[in-house]
């Protein structure tokens, strides 16, 4: 199969050529960058070296990739749906890792991202990548879009509820997040020096992950559900921690019992919650590297709550991992091909 | 002014001793240790070679630090309220760093710590010290409780909150803490292998703080108030961040009069609200080492709520720093004396 | 294959269980741990949860091992000598990664482990398993001793030089290592407060590991080097980096042939030296979780030395990996089975 | 004492500030930044928020700096020489933090930084100033130029083996170093997920600190020393480890007297060499924050060299701390006047 990236100069594009490198059915084609045409792949990505010894492709000869089978685009939002139609049209499969064609609503798009949608009939062609939810839509598609990171934890983590209508009221969600997360650039608050250490809210209130989890539990619950979703840094580069505060309660052996139904068959998940040992609760230290999603819960008592704990790796599960396994669902291939390896423990 | 410590080889003993001897009206009297007795002080806490020459003493001579002026026990909870009343009797003032004299009600302390209390009369007897709030108290009080690190955080985010009655639903309070907070113990799942880049709930559900969080903002407020605190660790040794998730909205500007009101002329509260710059929002980056809080928010305005973000360093304003602000107040020295040092930047 | 492993339950053996699910000829038979006899190996392996689901067999069963085709022992120095001559004896291959059988004089090992070595007669028949220098040696053998990690780095550092006669004179080798290099042991200098942060000198002169660098340069030159070695933890979980100071000088373009020659066919050596760019020099950072090692040099032109840097993961290519290497050679696989696989960047 | 301060908007001017608010007998009272006039200081160093409330002045204003009492130069090197001399020239006292009056020799200045030297004539007008080694000279100077991090913990390592003439061969120096000594500049290779974890031989040959070294040891000794320095990158924002590697060997207690006779008296330098206990060798953990620097030295007795380890904090000792040091002599207050605090611990 023939793979091209576009946009791989930063960690989402590295990430995707770690993985795809391994897939036994994927033949990496070309790879495009604005700023880095030319380049050996590993002057970018120096890790990849002795690995993957191609050159970064100009934009301008965007069309060599049409005879790809399939095009992962690593743009930012704004740029993608500018460059998504020509690709459409060569009739290449596409997979797109920003966040222009998540939301249906044009509308939202508009509220949360602040631009025009340039191409707003494109929303309803692409389906929102989650395997463990959607298999059969992705399964037939030709257009996916990729969730965001902390959408993808906090979804998987409330998805059970929703699609059983326990839940109506509204759902805190905090997120612990890595520097990788936010991508390569380069800004003061992100040297070494000013961040190691920190614990941040960088987006205390209404992140821009907040309307695909609202839309897509409102699609699988059939009524509205509100998300105060609050983001903050930690002192690590990979890995997600997600908090969810819900107006549930049941007792543990039910709730076990959603997870254990919803996710049960699904290789990717799994469900986390041990009395004893040194693996209680998710924690992304236990699947670094890997495309897990760890999820668990704990009860509040007293107040009648329930906690959910979601972790995964924001570079794999959270993007170049669950993508490619969209991928192979595309492609017919098994869901878990060139994706089922064990994280690196301890790092 | 004789100071001497119980328990003084843990990190809030270690902390104490580098703050006291930086203080310029205290001299250290004893420091008592029941593992350690007959060794220098600076074989346990190496960093205070050269800055602190003095043996630890026996459990057994504990009555020699009667004559001190005031005595701080940071023994843990359980062990505490069996060598207070000692104390008391000897006429000493006393600050307890355990959790055996926060609470007022003898019932929630057997509830959250499965301990019956052997000395519930004194629990009247013992302020609790968060000088912001109770200065006069504390003023004139003789025995003072220092809150939990998680508490102080939290308390100092909603008493605005509390006081003027402008809460009354359950809060959600996600609290992320650095590993000194519990404290030196040796276990498996904290060697620096096993912790290093871990994001970890060790209590997702009704940590212990809980209770006298609610028990203070029932004071302030009148009112019952529910908490559902949740307590994650992260990649840090200092430092806590405690995100309040608040049922309430109204204009920034009022908001941020409630906190101007209550801490403008606190020196040690920092409100930190900045739309530029590398300091947005409350980080213990910006403050380690230091007996500052710093308290901000952002509101959700879609969903009507407030979010309160506070930070501190747990083993200073979360601790022994907190500790000493009371000692000063209990002593009619300058609330400031010995504290007022800026933090250690970067780090 | 079958494929056992003794001593199962600490790093090494944690990192040969990830890279074995991962190797398609390789069937993971019986692992045997003395202290988790009978528990899951996700209860002492987390990370392993839902990859692997075998159970800790009892070293008093240690014969049900003898009909695999290879056993990696991972049982510290010390406990592999009384265990391996059962194995031995059994005909199975044997992988030992403990230094009992890494040295070929029992007077070096005397000296330096401070212990009686019960099997001297053994230690002529284990290989020293570097496969960029032993390749025909291991292709051939049924005993191989894996090299300690800051060893193997040392020594394929250094081996271009040896091999050339090009030094005669003490080298200093300045190691920094990460934590999990010192295995997983619990005491309170391990704990995440009191080694995070810390730059700690752990052995400053004569670590464990000089004799068999020494014992290896002199198989290769011919002549006696001495070797003056300091080790330093660093706060790092994975990763060495080698500094060795070398009192020969050159040009570059010679020093860079004899690294091209020695090991421009090899898979897993890595040659850094670049004048621009992100990555100029070795460093672990960039081969994080692979079983590369990466080498590269600078000149002090005033002194007229070479000084070489050269970085590993220490559980990749400092164990488990090149364990695993040696493994595909000794049964005449292609030696990169299973291991060609790519850094994860950034982590 | 009325002080003011060129070039305070880096790490170096962020920790003389830091340090001077906490000096009883100073009074800040300019602060200039190039790129900073009319900010606050808290908006470049957020940390001093209710510490200090000043503005940055404009370069073009430094002539109101002039009635200070001393002027700490933290400008980059290069630029202090074209500044100096008019302060110089108002009669103000100087302590200059770069590069540009360390060495004597205009020649070594134009070697390792390729610059001209403007103003050649002054640099034998400068002190350098290490208060342990020319506790007089300083004490009587106008000018004084504080060594770099590397180079202080370097000379203070060696300087007892130098004065008594015990080394004449090459030394090596392998340097471990926190992210803050190379400042608050902004490049890719800087920010936190290209650097976390990183091991990185920035400098493996021919560090500019070499020649300072080198100058001073041969003023010390009265023979030509030459070093091999090599400087290394670690995990840390804060804190140096050096290595040292000395052809020199003699018993521990003969070593350990030189140590005693040199530094017995020094406030700051303490010697650590412990065989038991978590506080075995010089370690920067144990002293961040602080003014001290630690040494410590351990033999390689097979080899018979002795190799040195010493540590302290870069922006203290290594800068800020062992500037106002100096200061301190200058103006005839006790040496340790404001620095005598402990470090923090655990951070």
């Amino acid at each position: 199969m023939k793979v091209s990236i576009i946009g791989a100069s930063g960690y989402t594009g590295g990430e995707l050529l770690r993985l795809l490198v391994q897939h036994p059915e994927v033949e990496i084609k070309y790879i495009f960058s604005r700023k880095n045409e030319g380049k050996y792949v590993h002057e970018i990505h120096p890790f990849l070296k002795n690995i993957l010894n191609i050159k970064f492709a100009s934009f301008n000869n965007i069309e060599s990739a049409f005879n790809s089978d399939i095009i992962f685009s690593c743009v930012p939002h704004g740029v993608s749906m500018n460059i998504i139609p020509s690709l459409i049209e060569s009739g290449v499969k596409i997979i797109d890792l920003s966040a222009d064609f998540r939301l249906k609503s044009v509308e939202e798009y508009k509220a949360w991202y602040n631009i025009d949608h340039k191409n707003p009939e494109l929303l309803n062609e692409f389906i929102y990548g989650i395997p463990e939810i959607n298999k059969e839509k992705i399964s037939s598609a030709s257009l996916v879009s990729n969730p965001g990171c902390i959408a993808i934890a906090s979804i998987l983590a409330l998805y059970p509820f929703a699609k059983r209508r326990k839940i109506s009221d509204l759902i805190f969600i905090d997120a612990k997040v890595g520097s990788s997360g936010s991508g390569r650039s380069i800004k003061l608050s992100s040297i070494f020096s000013e961040r190691f250490g920190s614990i941040r809210a960088y987006k205390a209130a209404m992140h821009r992950h907040t309307p695909e989890i609202e839309e897509q539990l409102r699609m699988y619950s059939g009524v509205n559900l509100n998300v105060s979703l609050s983001a903050h840094s930690v002192n690590n580069v990979r890995g997600i921690l997600v908090t969810s505060y819900v107006n549930y309660y049941d007792d543990v052996s039910n709730i076990w019992s959603y997870f254990r139904e919803d996710y049960g068959s699904e290789k990717f998940v799994r469900i986390i919650r041990n009395p004893r040992g040194i693996y209680k609760l998710p924690d992304p230290k236990f699947l670094i590297g890997s495309n897990f999603v760890d999820i668990g819960f704990e009860l509040d008592n007293r107040n009648k709550k329930t906690i959910i704990i979601s972790a995964l790796d924001n570079l794999v599960k959270g993007a170049a991992g669950n993508a490619i396994q969209c991928m192979n669902l595309m492609f017919g291939l098994k869901e878990t091909e060139g994706l089922l390896f064990p994280p690196i423990y301890p790092v």
